[in-house]
């Protein structure tokens, strides 16, 4: 450990870059950021008791959600839950680590982001990096051939983490996948429909659904005579056009990846065109890219898709999009993404911030994997599936802002009296009383004092927003009978205590 | 790794070893864990085509939850929230790691246990051991004084997993804490009311809870004459007293841990009572306790406790056990531990399974932890805190077998409808008219077939438990009608296709 005089040095020198860079109004990250690192420096130096310091925080791109966020989390979860529910869907659990070798090989170069524990003896594991890999797995194991499951739980990556725009190293996937050997693009349209109600539920504005197949980008590659060695690569400077202009993305591809640029040219023709069935019905005629088996069977399939999508009642929020090519390896078919904001085909350029490579803009992705699954079994038996990741992060991020600027309070607890008096010694009565109402399914709370003030009870409700209080005293005792206070209107009524439990199932029914 | 030849025959000998443990009735986990082995050196030896093979497994102490889990689980956590709501508590949650630094030194012994992450750069990270630590943390972070807060989440512990047991290395933890300055008790009895209500409401027979306070405990040993650097190592010795005869337990202090013989005795005559306000006031009374100032605290705090159990009607199952001496190292005052079954109190020596010092057999377990919060606090503040939590894992595997012995099928869906046909070429009647039941929020699936059988459609609603199927065909559809099907009666009947919703609704409304 550095010495005192070093430390004090250190922190000064923190002091002026965090001066620094607010002054240069740098993003909010970077404060927080530097400031974390003065606040370890000055536990660092400790003080004059000798007393031990911790640096008081959550890792690196973590955070802990108070109740109101997770007021807001459950009502977020309960909408997607809802859906897939309606949908007819099963859930499944998984451990948060897998061994390492689960997930080797299926992220591509996303692997250095993987979370990997200390070899304590045992088996070498790792932190799950989605949920799709763990799912594959769970089939393999299972010997399941067919499945309609959601899963809802947090992963981990150990990327760059920007927690104002929601994109954290812990974050939350809440993903709903069809495995099975069915007829085409009909479990496909099924999550497509899913994106569309439940970003439509949430009431997040404006949104818009871009699609593509990965056989079509393939065939697109090989027609343009891009070399087989190259597609993946290549395929991931398409992948940018969603934030940067054809002509940098075109840039990258002959300065970077040394793409010839005539070929580069005959990419660009295509990946700029965006449309619905008619853009397919065009390509199944494009003298060269029909020449592509590959592309010729995802055009017929985008064809069907956008069938089914009428049928569904939802192509209207639905682009063909030549450009969308999601990064994963693992995926073989139909691929999509879920972005938010007016026109985002139109403006899709001015949308940085909507538009992010690592998916922080895409409210929601997936698509088709029919080899993965066969990655795990012992004699490589395929299950063909499909599915799509909800980004929630995002989602509580703009709920919260949501939240926020409205003048709506939020209750985090859903109390719906509380038991109190205005006299002394009556904690034995609200005591048996508060227990009466538990047992009948009330939610009901007491305060921890033995001789509470009113004044000090009435504003517990006040600020937590419970909002019938049962006063009990001498009197009330003696009669039989709970003074029933509405808190918002200051109303009060005697009730008799045998009709106690109903009268406030009426009144807090709604709520 | 190792060649072909040894590899087999390791394999060879795994497998004798698999059918000796078999012969010998081995306990189902070591089996589990001799053919996890034997996959692993299948794994490595390959095939013959060169297809890399994958250990299909979770890793060591953990496991999957399938959709029947999943059912079992969510009715098990949806009573315990209601409770935790029904008392008023707000909820949090925290990341699944925590800086290093943050769990050190509170755990003492089983600090060992803690999973790290491997150093890839960056800070230092521990996987989470319990929810109470992160939860003080949490506290002197945002500078909270007082809060009533639930957290269910999943904490690691690197033990010896006894999965059949329902002890694992990642497992569920539902702790219910009260952080504040109250009057003595009154938080702490509530807790206790928390833990009868919810193992009543789970119906898992007979419980008692078991309490008895670190002061007591503490002034006890002074007392007796225990060195004040033994009294930790003494405690726990005596914490296994619930597994152990008397005399062992003396053995263990005497032989092991170097206490004199009539120390031991002197503790062994106060560590074998057990009772309720009665033994509160006999040992107030005692001459050589009543020396101690702790311990007459403790024991004033326990007939006021015992006092407001009555309150709260359930004394009944509460006993003030001498014997209760809970391992960790941060619980200051009341200490509490549930255990199923009959008569506990009498029978306990012979109740192995129930009692594991672990922890595996109690049920709940909590206390109070005063000092806790201050640990992490620069300024040392203290923020007093007393808290249950739930041993879920086990409730699951009890209620796991419960099911399975009943005839109780589960559903692990809630789809009200199939929208089925029994003609070709109308999957898009189907489809838009589940689409229509969807936005009228109808639990509704359609098979994923172009043109299915009548048969493996009404199949599959016996095989998931779907109750309803709706039939279409081109007579319906010229009628403007839906043949609805009861799958349980097979009765049928034309529903005009404006009621449809109405009358799912009517059908399905309490399932």
């Amino acid at each position: 450990m550095a010495g005192r005089a070093e430390l004090e040095l250190a922190l000064k020198g923190q002091g002026e870059l965090v001066r620094k860079l607010k002054a240069e109004k740098a993003p909010e990250d970077q404060i927080t950021e530097a400031l974390a690192k003065l606040l370890e420096l000055k536990a660092q130096l400790g003080t004059n008791d000798g007393k031990q310091l911790f640096v008081l925080k959550t890792p690196k791109g973590t955070r802990d959600y108070n109740p109101k966020q997770m007021a807001i989390r459950e009502k977020v979860f309960s909408t997607i839950i809802n859906c897939f529910k309606r949908h007819g869907a099963e859930t499944i659990d998984t451990p948060v680590f897998e061994l390492k070798e689960t997930l080797t090989g299926k992220y591509g170069e996303d692997s250095k982001l993987i979370y990997d524990l200390k070899d304590q003896g045992g088996e070498l594991l790792s932190l799950r990096y989605d949920l799709t890999v763990p799912f594959a797995r769970y089939l393999a194991m299972n010997k399941i051939t067919n499945i309609k499951r959601y899963h809802i739980a947090k992963v981990y990556r150990r990327d760059n983490p920007a927690m104002t725009r929601g994109r954290y190293r812990e974050f939350y996937q809440c993903d709903f996948d069809i495995a099975g050997q069915y007829d085409p693009m009909i479990p496909d349209a099924e999550c497509l429909k899913i994106v569309h109600e439940i970003l439509s539920e949430l009431q997040l504005g404006d949104f818009l659904i871009k699609v593509n197949d990965r056989r079509i980008l393939d065939g697109m590659f090989e027609v343009c005579g891009v070399p087989a060695d190259k597609f993946r690569i290549i395929c991931s400077a398409v992948d940018k056009m969603d934030k940067m202009p054809w002509e940098e993305v075109k840039k990258e591809m002959v300065a970077e990846k040394g793409l010839s640029p005539d070929v580069a040219d005959k990419i660009g023709e295509y990946v700029q065109l965006s449309g619905a069935t008619e853009l397919a019905d065009e390509l199944l005629q494009d003298d060269k890219l029909s020449q592509s088996k590959v592309a010729l069977e995802g055009l017929a399939d985008m064809k069907q898709l956008f069938e089914y999508l009428t049928f569904l009642g939802i192509k209207d929020r639905i682009v063909f999009d030549l450009s969308l090519a999601r990064g994963l390896d693992y995926y073989t078919g139909v691929i999509y993404e879920a972005v938010l904001g007016p026109n985002q085909a139109i403006t899709r350029m001015e949308q940085n911030e909507h538009c992010e490579p690592t998916g922080v803009g895409s409210v929601a992705a997936g698509g088709r994997y029919d080899g993965l699954v066969g990655m795990f079994d012992p004699k490589g038996r395929k299950v063909p599936c499909v599915g799509v990741s909800i980004g929630i992060e995002r989602i509580f991020s703009m709920m919260e802002q949501k939240m926020e600027t409205s003048d709506q309070k939020i209750r985090t607890t859903e109390t719906q009296i509380l038991v109190a008096t205005a006299q002394k010694q009556l904690l034995e009565e609200r005591m048996k009383l508060v227990a009466e109402l538990w047992k009948y399914g009330i939610k009901a709370e007491i305060t921890y004092k033995k001789n509470p003030k009113l004044l000090n009870q009435l504003q517990y409700c006040e600020e937590t927003g419970i909002p019938l209080v049962a006063i009990i005293g001498e009197q009330e005792l003696k009669d039989g009978v709970v003074k029933l206070r509405v808190v918002s209107t200051r109303e009060e009524v005697d009730v008799a205590r045998e009709n106690l439990v109903e009268e406030i199932k009426k009144r807090t029914y709604t709520s």
